[in-house]
């Protein structure tokens, strides 16, 4: 049997009903091109009969050339008791311009009944008839039969019967579509086996996740016949989500060895997640499969003694496959495995029984037990370790800060720093404003600087996280701030812990720019692969 | 066969190997109470041959009495080459005094070689001398099959082996793992099937979640004969975590009928879940299954015009029976329907057609263009309803505040707020100090409020939290504050969004305490089942 498994993404459609998901059509176009990277071969941009917004879509995406992916638009069948040809809905299916169409109907004759309350002959015809139109138009159509796994449990026959009017009218895919999301994988493999016994046309599937089973849903229908695998990226969707491309996509061709998309697009996964998420502004959980950061991160001492032996001992899959990485955390359960193993990345001679080894190991764990979580804030790590063998410099020490931010009713907040440091001997003395306190501070801390440390200005705050500790306590409680940095080649995080939430801020946006003129010092002048080595020299 | 599944959860253990995960003796005391409230049969509390921490659990947890659960400790098969009576990690297990005890050993050749570089002889006897000395002091023994499946694949005969040697040495259970969280539920369902031909002993099944198939890897072991299933709450753990226990006990209990826990057990794993996410201070993903908080929230209008006249139309199990809820979110693609849905929980009368309700619905659109996002602040979003209706009375207004952040060398930083309002015609004017700006602003206004509103001081803030919605430009982007609030009955939550992270907070605040004293004045004097209703009447 032909072992080509055709992607279909529906983020910029099904995964926009996720909860706190939201996309403009600028951000649509953007992740629409990322995808054609990826290698899927439809991508769903939007209903263009519910909302202006996503016919805006569809015609700046004609601007756009893609390599791989058609793009499709999603509609319904027509209505009760009209005609396909007087059915807004299609006819601006037609109008967009597009070369796929998705169009979904019942299968479950409850549905039928309670949904859209007809007969169930007229909804034989209404699947017939849309179908039908749009291949008169000259589109290719995939047939999403809605609720097709309840309805095949309530009433076979007739589940079958609305795709086999979809067939007869000629569907290029028939998707059958766990759209509740409570279908179990058995289910799925003894139902589309069935299908695909009673129809010809190719078959799709369509799972959701609530039962923590989209992806193997999505799989199970595979190895029974289906060829077609809709879903979105990082499983955004509706309630729980839609079966999550990224972990169905390596599943089907490392372990499975279906032909799904090349080794390069692979290779290219974890990026096009992270990118995804930043587009949509969802956090990506850390413990995402494949693609997290956490995915192929050690913690356990033991494991990790072990790492260092055969990484094949606790890893399923070369990470780089799908372009993440190993990651190696050190924490209060590791053992000393990991701080070897860090030091290691970092060229630095770390030799477990001298007494510097012995003050940093024991100042981690203090800094933890205060709150501090270095497993999300390397470059505060190598800091501390790069200070604990003397190889760091203090680039300044602070006199004094003090922030006022001021609000007049009516009038918009205003928020002021002023920063005393002592520079290289020199007492450096600036005051800034800012959007908000952090932002001020960060901004008079740079006046500070500029003047030593001109390479100050090429780095930016990227990201800034608050966690709040204690949450007994909320706004009285310890907060973690994690601030992500970037400049032009880099990123890099930083963390500081206090029952404040502007001297913690405070730490991290000094640790943030030490690391930044520490690795611009080390590039500089050094090529790539001696990096490490060389930042020890000069510091 | 017997329909009997026992739970066996390893959160306190297996699970503090997640990233970002750490547990104090007190946060497992509290935990485990709460898993022997749902009716696991045995927690694994930690390794006593590790360290002092999971001692003193051992120690202290003897002061509890649980139901359903045995206290289990965690540990490995003795050294190579020395007497299991002489090893300091089994005798550990035995001197703590648990009942049951779960040690791992090997079952995959090539993990002998490499991990712990012994003879394939050696480890057998490894076994066999670990699990009879435990069984021989009376304990009930699980022997953990650490990467049995991978070991099962590369050498078929030697991994049952091992296993027969756990049988014979009396194991009462054993568990087989997928410790690399790699193989494919038709695997798992085939391997399982063989051992359970081969092994009179009940099998068990450990699952990862490295290919997003933790919870079908469970359930399809217990459909091959499994009948005890490893896990934790919220399927934290290493690298993508174990299998969650959360999804997998629904699963197998109202979809596939299997005997797991009473339904009022099952009726508290919504807040159980939510429990040890607290305590284990880890944010619980809305989208979690069953659980999440968008688990059974309806965003497309669609959905939702059914969703109002059969809701099993897109939910595949009633929602109380975990313990969750139905939610309907508002969002620019919901359409009016929800807005309709969310005015009847409020008891208001929504007409869509009038003034009022348009420019609510415009201003709504407006604020989450500006990025608000009412799906997490029904509290904020109620308050604006009540507004448009005219059924809100405005509590105070503001005249300024002044918040003055001040650090000096050494010192520690000091925050201190002055507000300035007008409550009832009256001018209040008050100064606070707090652990921070917000802390500080809080407090202010609290002292401001006081006179003229006692019943302010029975909520308390129990959440802060803060998002940077424009990625790109960090500190100087625009922030959405979310806060929740809670009372001795209730917690709810409301947001406010703004370049600056006071202003921000302090619309969040605001909308807090109006929506505490909202509620208490309806509360006060009004039975449970009028409150919606009167509370429209009162203001």
């Amino acid at each position: 049997m032909n072992s080509t498994i055709k992607i279909f993404d529906t983020t910029l459609r099904d995964g926009t009903q996720g909860e706190g998901i939201s996309l403009s059509v600028e951000d649509k176009l953007k992740i629409a091109q990322k995808l054609d990277t990826l290698g899927v071969s439809y991508i769903e941009g939007g209903w263009p009969g519910s909302n202006n917004k996503d016919i805006e879509f569809f015609i700046r995406v004609k601007e756009l050339s893609f390599k791989h992916a058609k793009v499709t638009a999603f509609g319904s069948t027509r209505r009760k008791g009209t005609k396909a040809e007087n059915d807004p809905n299609l006819n601006r299916i037609l109008e967009v311009g597009v070369a796929a169409a998705a169009i979904f109907g019942k299968s479950w004759d409850f549905q039928v009944h309670t949904a859209i309350q007809t007969t169930l002959e007229e909804n034989l015809a209404m699947i017939y008839d849309s179908v039908r139109y749009l291949k008169s138009n000259g589109l290719e159509v995939i047939y999403d039969a809605e609720h097709f796994f309840d309805g095949y449990k309530s009433n076979p026959e007739y589940a079958l019967a609305t795709i086999k009017q979809a067939e007869a009218a000629g569907a290029d895919w028939i998707a059958l579509c766990d759209t509740n999301g409570g279908t179990l994988p058995h289910e799925i493999t003894e139902i589309v086996k069935t299908v695909c016994q009673n129809i010809a046309t190719p078959i799709g599937i369509h799972a959701h996740n609530d039962c923590e089973l989209g992806v193997a849903n999505s799989i199970a229908a595979v190895m029974a016949g289906a060829r077609q695998v809709q879903g979105t990226i990082n499983g955004y969707g509706e309630r729980c989500g839609n079966a999550n491309l990224v972990s169905i996509i390596p599943n089907l061709q490392l372990k499975l060895k279906y032909d799904v998309i090349s080794a390069d697009q692979l290779a290219s996964l974890s990026s096009i997640a992270r990118y995804v998420s930043e587009i949509a502004n969802m956090h990506m959980p850390i413990n995402q499969p494949y693609v997290g950061s956490a995915a192929f991160a050690h913690k356990g001492g033991i494991h990790v003694s072990a790492i260092l032996r055969d990484s094949s001992t606790y890893e399923h899959i070369t990470p780089e496959l799908v372009g993440n990485k190993q990651r190696v955390l050190v924490s209060e359960l590791a053992g000393q495995s990991n701080l070897v193993f860090k030091a290691q990345e970092l060229g630095l001679e770390f030799d477990t029984n001298n007494q510097q080894t012995k003050l940093l190991i024991e100042q981690i764990k203090e800094m933890e037990h205060q709150g501090y979580k270095f497993e999300g804030a390397d470059a505060t790590l190598e800091l501390l370790m790069r200070n604990a063998y003397g190889m760091l410099e203090e680039i300044f020490t602070l006199e004094s800060f003090k922030i006022m931010v001021t609000k007049s009713a009516g009038q918009p907040v205003l928020s002021e720093a002023i920063v005393k440091l002592k520079v290289h001997g020199e007492t450096v003395y600036n005051a800034a404003e800012g959007n908000g306190p952090v932002n001020a501070l960060d901004n008079a801390l740079r006046k500070c600087l500029k003047k030593h440390y001109p390479g100050i200005q090429h780095m930016h705050l990227s990201d800034y996280k608050v966690r709040v500790l204690d949450d007994k306590n909320a706004t009285a409680g310890k907060v973690r701030v994690l601030i992500e940095s970037s400049d032009f080649k880099n990123a890099w995080n930083t963390v500081g812990v206090s029952e404040n939430i502007i001297e913690a801020s405070w730490h991290a946006l000094v640790d943030s720019m030490r690391y930044a003129l520490l690795s611009q010092s080390r590039t500089s002048h050094q090529p790539e692969e001696q990096r490490e080595q060389v930042g020890l020299v000069n510091h």
